[in-house]
């Protein structure tokens, strides 16, 4: 066959396909609509603009500072702005954790300032220098293997190295180290726990996170180190000398106060079945290192340019589509939790969701947490999205990314989109989360998608539980 | 003709020209040694170890830190372990600046923490908020074109981005900024002087270099802000609202005290005309940013690999191999400025000279600058490294990169050697200039040019004047 024959036939296959699998269906009503509106969003730079203004008029929005509080207020006046209808917040409270100083150094065989980061939850030292030798531990488990009291009066230091995958896989076998390594070490006697940031970067950027202390073991500071000071660090190690270091944190760690947060969330509300609800996810906090942009700036701009668009359309959608920027995710998905709360009698009327946490590239696959019946419509919305690169995953076990999980775990059916996220460990909790890191061709795609998400979803009378 | 026929059809033509080109020629006699030397220092990992033990062992080495003077006895005991037969020191000194604390932000309409360094030379604060709206240049020229007195209580901001360059050609276009700018502001009338970090990254890592402060203009401070930092400036005063920022340095300054510096010397010695020498040079200082593991512990590390793989053969060549780490290029050359003062007596006797000072690639062009005679004799070398990927240059006009160009002016023939240098300025003068940035591959491909470098002009009779 020559080139164009065989690209005649494929063609023509995909066409066969298309028209099997679209007849019908939802799609198949919805397809003017869709082919519209992802012309309109494609064309569209809003969801940057979003983004830009959050990283600019507010920036890093750490729960506890005062740019998290006028974040809700910014969330409220932008969602007022893009034409949602329905626009409000939703308050709780959690325990109050303030950032302090840092000062790292390595202080023998060889001095060095260590950059470094506390991580969320920790203790810091009073302001007083806290010195001792360093004992590395090749990861979490030789740590947990060490000997009762073998650390004691010694810093211990996990150098585990983060591995860079599209999905994220490298991130689960590191930060396990981040969120209980400094109780694991202290319960063998030691003063402090430092390790190699989790994050797959070569910059002196040390990523944060949350870290939490095991009841009954004493509280130790929680530290990370940026990769080339944990290669450093490692270097010396291995010259086989004792490697003594100091640490001095001032004002670090909870108050005894609470501080109020916001979930802030609006509405385009249905035209049928207003009460039936379609929610888009994502969260409004950040840590205070990095503006934000990607963690989860890119979220906010997505969903918010999803619902705009929506609400633009001449007439509304059947259901009502419902954007959420939950409050203090990053802390302990605080308003993830408050929402089930306040919501967990309405959840029948969740139809689906879809949260946007994680990533910077192409969605490339759309992984259904779906009924059976169901998934034969969401096969379609798939096949619809096929020529933006996004395939069907195999399994249907999805329960909502991040925040939204949830409310999966309260039975809202969910759509992950999952995107290429080979360089969101790069920035993830740096200084270096940043505007100029968006992928704004990608962020273009992606917000395409979610928007032709909403709308299939929202305009649909599809049991997604079924 | 099939692709094996082309193969030996090119191969040959490359025969017939190599044998021609070397017949009776110092290439030609040098020929055996030169593959030996070759084949050895392409295997070695000499030149990294190096590296990796200087930055660990003695890390940042900015002039006036205890660093700085450990990293002269760690040269001088390097040399000697490495087999050198000849090592000493040459001291002077020079004005001590010391780097203090830094405290920026932008305080409205949108407060944000601004990741800033001062550039070296540049006065602080005095501990005091000195605060200021910014008003933005988009280069060097516009600064200047301001009306005198039209900055008046105003802090200057220029906000021009370097671009990226294989041979660093954007430097030159940024550079003059950090040199010039705060007394261009100060003229006037601005309080402080704020620009974009010369880099080419996108890393909230700001760049550092020496400025210098005009005669008789007032000495405001000289900050570099991160290229992240400056895009959020930038799109904040895109706003057209007043933006003010807030400096806080203390500690910055020249204490009026004198440091002392010391060039570090070591030679293979000649074995038919020692006083002839041929100069490898590097310089050992760094920034207090970062370990110098760029800049220049890979010029340490492959000028010292070069004069050890010399020193291991069987006979000394004929001229003497002359390394030079020179002192506080940093801060201003101060070492070569030195050198050149001890040594003009005996320049005559400097063959040639080839520093290393730039690029983390691979070397893809030899650039001469030797007498026309001579320049066949180098057009030789270059063939024999063409399979190296180096290619002669098409001017003969090099006087030697950085240090060594002091030399070239008193007369020194000179080779340079250009490497790819697309990501050096990510890197330089920032904390990000680490030992995990050295690219290991280019590094031993260049070690071996330079090692093939010292023998053939000092095992040659060639005059490089001539």
């Amino acid at each position: 066959m020559s080139k164009s024959s065989v690209l005649t036939h494929i063609t023509f296959l995909a066409a066969l396909s298309s028209a099997s699998a679209f007849a019908g269906s939802t799609i198949d009503a919805q397809r003017v609509q869709l082919d519209a509106l992802k012309a309109k969003s494609l064309q569209s730079e809003l969801s940057y603009q979003v983004i830009e203004s959050l990283t600019t008029e507010v920036g890093a929005r750490m729960v506890g500072t005062p740019a998290n509080a006028k974040s809700v207020s910014w969330a409220v006046n932008k969602m007022h702005e893009l034409g949602f209808d329905k626009v409000w917040t939703e308050e709780s409270e959690l325990p109050l954790w303030e950032r302090g100083t840092m000062q790292a150094h390595i202080d023998g065989p060889y001095p060095h300032n260590v950059v470094a980061l506390a991580l969320g939850g920790s203790v810091g030292t009073n302001g007083k220098d806290l010195k001792a030798q360093v004992i590395e531990f090749a990861s979490l488990a030789d740590l947990k293997a060490a000997p009762q009291g073998s650390l004691k009066g010694k810093i211990a230091f996990v150098s585990f190295k983060m591995e860079r995958d599209i999905d994220g896989a490298g991130y689960g076998p590191a930060v396990g180290a981040r969120v209980i390594g400094a109780s694991v070490a202290a319960d063998k006697g030691a003063v402090a726990f430092l390790m190699r940031s989790v994050g797959t970067d070569t910059n002196r950027t040390p990523h944060t996170g949350i870290s939490r202390y095991q009841p009954d073991v004493k509280q130790i500071p929680a530290v990370a180190i940026s990769n080339p000071d944990a290669d450093l660090l490692v270097n010396m190690l291995a010259r086989k000398q004792p490697v003594t270091f100091s640490l001095n944190m001032k004002g670090t760690g909870y108050t005894g106060e609470k501080v109020k947060i916001a979930n802030v969330i609006g509405e385009i509300t249905g035209s049928e079945h207003p009460e039936q609800v379609v929610t888009l996810g994502a969260h409004l906090d950040s840590w205070d290192v990095g503006t934000g942009a990607i963690d989860d700036g890119i979220g906010v701009g997505i969903t918010l340019a999803a619902g705009h668009f929506i609400g633009q359309l001449p007439q509304a959608p059947k259901r009502t589509v419902r954007v959420i920027l939950f409050a203090a995710e990053e802390v302990g998905l605080f308003g993830a939790k408050d929402y089930v709360a306040k919501h967990k009698d309405e959840m029948a009327n969740h139809v689906i969701g879809a949260e946007w946490d994680f990533g910077n590239g192409n969605i490339y696959q759309l992984h259904p947490g779906v009924g059976t019946e169901s998934l034969n419509e969401v096969r379609d919305f798939a096949n619809y999205l096929a020529p933006m690169g996004v395939a069907l995953a195999t399994t249907n076990t999805a329960k909502g990314q991040s925040d939204m999980e949830a409310l999966g775990e309260l039975g809202q059916p969910a759509i992950d989109f999952n995107p290429d996220g080979l360089d969101y460990f790069d920035y993830h909790h740096t200084e270096n989360d940043t505007l100029d890191k968006v992928n704004q061709a990608a962020l273009k795609n992606n917000t395409a998608i979610y928007t032709l998400f909403a709308y299939f979803a929202a305009q649909s009378d599809i049991d997604f539980r079924k």
